[in-house]
């Protein structure tokens, strides 16, 4: 497999990572070994052993994104201002040669700072909007990339020119699990119901430290089943991505199971989406940049 | 102490009691021994357990307000609706005797279930409330309350008319505790420009969900030192109260600390505020409770 090379999702919690072959898969695999659970200056030592027989007979190139880039990660690749493209991204890529004789390149995130606006930055997903320019053909798009981290990002000729972060995921869990709303509820059960009447009340013109206490009194007053809270609150918190005004279409990436919720509560918006497969995005963007990196290597030695 | 009788706020997390006699308070304690610490059926003998040499030589009257008459409290007291005033605190009342002899009763909370309304729930701020309309002699007011749940009110001819719930206290207390922008915090230094500065973001029409965020990017980007991201979250959270059109004054009713945070939120967003002690609005609705429901019950029997 003298072309095969690793492409690598690594972030806080997971790590995922790819075979690839020209443009076939030939394996892959993942692991809960995100950057919290890898001790300082173990990133080489717990690649090779993540990465095992993939190593036997040859030393693949390697390209990674996510938070394996941050400060907490292997090596601390500072973020592309916006508006950035691939070349951006390309650039300003960590280059570097593991232990065991692999080519290897951190790609960076992207930061937005415009004067008098909130900071916001993204590491990982910048992979999947070049991915998904190349598979939609699309030089202008908007995209949602839900997650704990929701991004809510535009795309101008194959620039990133503004992104936002929600913290939906994240919110969702720490509601559930810590709060006063969680607390005693019975197994969920799939209510698309509760879902949708959560994504409406969202839309009210209220904070949502104010409508989240809604999951508490509508239980209370049984007009919620207790196995429904967590959609509910999934409905709410998504709800609340959409209270922005959005005209045209706007690309969903992620899992099915994810990017269909999201689209359900766009729909009860009046927002028109279409889902693309996450993982999809992340490898032919990947590829787009191992090929530019490898060229760009060649060229310069 | 003949006329000695004893105020109660028994809330999820605390355990409050004055021992008072006619308008003075001679005693007091507390302890944090809320409902989730008492087992069940174990209110009788937790009451006279925390109560202790109160009872020696009497058995005084007992008046108990907040979570204690809950589901999960000693006697389920049914929510009043609204509107609601004094009288339906009184009729609505639970009446009983402790195994020690002491008369006692728990005050019911409020239900707002407009149709089509969010519902919305207290326990324990209707005394407030009805103390600072005594206190303040006032038939028209708003007021907030500020705590876990900050209660917003609105009083008319002293009847409580309409309110809604945030939760801010629990939401602030969450994201510290559990959440990436409290990951790895040092001890936290008082910041009133970061309290300001999360103030200020508040009132920008964009979701809690994403606005929280940014206490993440501004400590990434060097614009928030990492010692002020409770301050800057605190004034996030308090500043998504007053997003709300305010017009006139609006009553504080709290601990001296907390409203004076809430103060200074408020008079960034333009709001007009006036500071009064929340135990002594709780001490004065309940020194009026308590001498109704002793008339009422003298003149029952």
């Amino acid at each position: 497999m003298a072309g095969a090379w690793i492409a690598i999702d690594w972030g806080t919690s997971n790590f995922r990572a790819w075979l690839i072959n020209d443009k076939d898969v030939l394996d892959k695999r993942s692991a809960n070994c995100g950057l919290l659970h890898v001790g300082q200056g173990q990133f080489d030592a717990t690649l090779k052993t993540l990465l095992g027989d993939w190593l036997t007979h040859a030393a693949p190139v390697i390209v990674m994104a996510g938070m394996v880039g941050s400060q907490q990660g292997w090596h601390d690749v500072d973020y592309c201002p916006i508006p950035a493209g691939v070349d951006s991204l390309i650039s300003r890529s960590k280059y570097f040669i593991t232990s065991w004789g692999s080519e290897a390149w951190i790609i960076p995130g992207l930061r937005q700072s415009s004067s008098g606006e909130i900071p916001d930055v993204m590491r990982g997903e910048e992979v999947q909007l070049l991915g998904l320019a190349l598979l939609a053909g699309l030089d202008d798009f908007q995209a949602i990339l839900p997650g704990t981290h929701s991004k809510h990002a535009r795309v101008r000729q194959r620039q990133v020119t503004d992104f936002s972060t929600y913290m939906t995921g994240e919110l969702y869990h720490l509601l559930l699990a810590h709060s006063l709303l969680g607390r005693a509820l019975p197994e969920a059960v799939e209510d698309e119901s509760a879902f949708l009447r959560g994504v409406n009340v969202a839309r009210r013109d209220q904070p949502l430290s104010q409508l989240l206490f809604s999951a508490r009194t509508l239980r209370l007053s049984g007009e919620l089943p207790a196995s429904s809270v967590g959609d509910y609150l999934s409905g709410l918190l998504m709800g609340a991505e959409f209270t922005t005004d959005y005209s045209g279409q706007i690309w969903l990436v992620g899992s099915a199971a994810l990017t269909r919720r999201y689209q359900l509560a766009a729909t009860a918006c009046g927002v028109q989406t279409r889902c693309i497969d996450g993982d999809r995005c992340f490898i032919a963007g990947m590829q787009s940049l191992q090929h530019q990196l490898t060229e760009k290597r060649n060229g310069q030695f």
